[in-house]
């Protein structure tokens, strides 16, 4: 499966997020990353051949006034065509999966009805939620990262994984999914024998898993036990 | 009360619904027409100022994928610091209304859950609504206007006067506001003893309102009739 990263960023130089983010797959090379300038027009048919030769496509911006700045809209309007996008036309997206990947400057918690924002993040995404539907394409779950700077480098590390597998695990939200990927990286990673950080995330991730699945032996365990009363 | 109608159409000029709706309050003194340039930035004192003179502040668009055109994002990623916009911050926003006034290619009906574009204009619409949440504004109900070119000239006729008395009448949803904005239109034009399709089309208007008093009185009637056995 091969992954394209759209980025929206009018200053994506002096982003941390940004620099972070590209970091963290760039020995991935089935992700192929697509920085859109700013306040430029875009030629459809050269970004229509680009999003054919990938079956996830991936919005990644901050979060600007509930959307991604405006380069990300001017590309979808200069780009997304009605016959090249309509399910009912062309359909040339359909079946390809949309991510999203945005943050935000405000704890998470502030977008919900009665919060700071008033609203929740799946709503304000009902516009691209909208176009994947009216197109065909499979709206993945968000990955929202919230105010990256308060990160401690534990929770840095996490995210490193969970972005690294939202854009190359083919079912992201499944345990066993999440544990294939993570035996396929230790593969390539051994092969390449290299830098131990990424080995030590990876042993992290599996003694998570793989304390997981001792919970639910142990709770297994305790609900045959009441059986047998 | 003023009203400022920021537009964002990147063919305004062959945009026959556009030229409908300037023509429609070409003679208001009391709306100032601001169109927006393509895939340029924007000046925030200046735009900051602009705004702090109306009252009533009017984004008006075509419908593209689901929100305006880039134009009016970057408007707002440029204008709307936080600074400046945030309820919490200076609130320079506060108290003021915010209008939609969008132009669908499709029926209305489409938008709708289970239909061809699978959510409701305002399901769609909430990235503006946040916006409007976060920094105090008063949300007015929309006005959309649905294929336009399939209009007919009464549908036209109507479509003039809703549009007016949207971005003109203190309270375009009361019937008294309408009434006393009828009213008001008709004064004006009789001191200026002007076009005759105009006044046509006011005593239209007050024939339907007159109508509904009528039906209102009759209802009134039979209720009293029963109430009297």
């Amino acid at each position: 499966m091969k992954t394209l990263v759209i980025i929206s960023h009018p200053e994506y130089d002096d982003s941390e997020t940004q620099a972070f983010l590209k970091k963290a797959v760039q020995n991935f090379t089935n992700v192929t990353w697509h920085r859109l300038p700013n306040q430029q027009t875009f030629d459809p048919e050269e970004e229509q051949r680009l999003l054919m030769q990938f079956e996830r496509i991936v919005f990644q911006f901050p979060m600007y006034w509930y959307s991604a700045p405006a380069s990300l809209k001017q590309w979808e309007d200069d780009v997304l065509t009605r016959s090249f996008t309509f399910a009912t036309e062309q359909a040339r997206l359909a079946h390809k999966e949309l991510l999203i990947v945005t943050s935000l400057g405000y704890p998470e918690n502030d977008f919900q009805a009665g919060s700071r924002e008033g609203f929740s993040i799946s709503e304000m995404l009902v516009p691209y939620r909208a176009l994947a539907y009216r197109s065909g394409m499979k709206f993945m779950s968000p990955l929202v990262i919230s105010q990256f700077a308060y990160l401690t480098e534990a929770q840095k590390s996490q995210l490193l994984i969970k972005y690294q597998q939202y854009l190359t695990a083919t079912d992201p939200f499944s345990f066993t999914a999440k544990q294939n990927w993570v035996i396929e990286q230790l593969q390539t990673e051994l092969a390449k024998t290299t830098d131990k950080m990424k080995l030590q995330l990876i042993i992290d991730q599996l003694t998570e898993n793989q304390s997981e699945l001792a919970g639910l032996k142990e709770q297994i365990k305790l609900i045959r036990q009441e059986e047998e009363g």
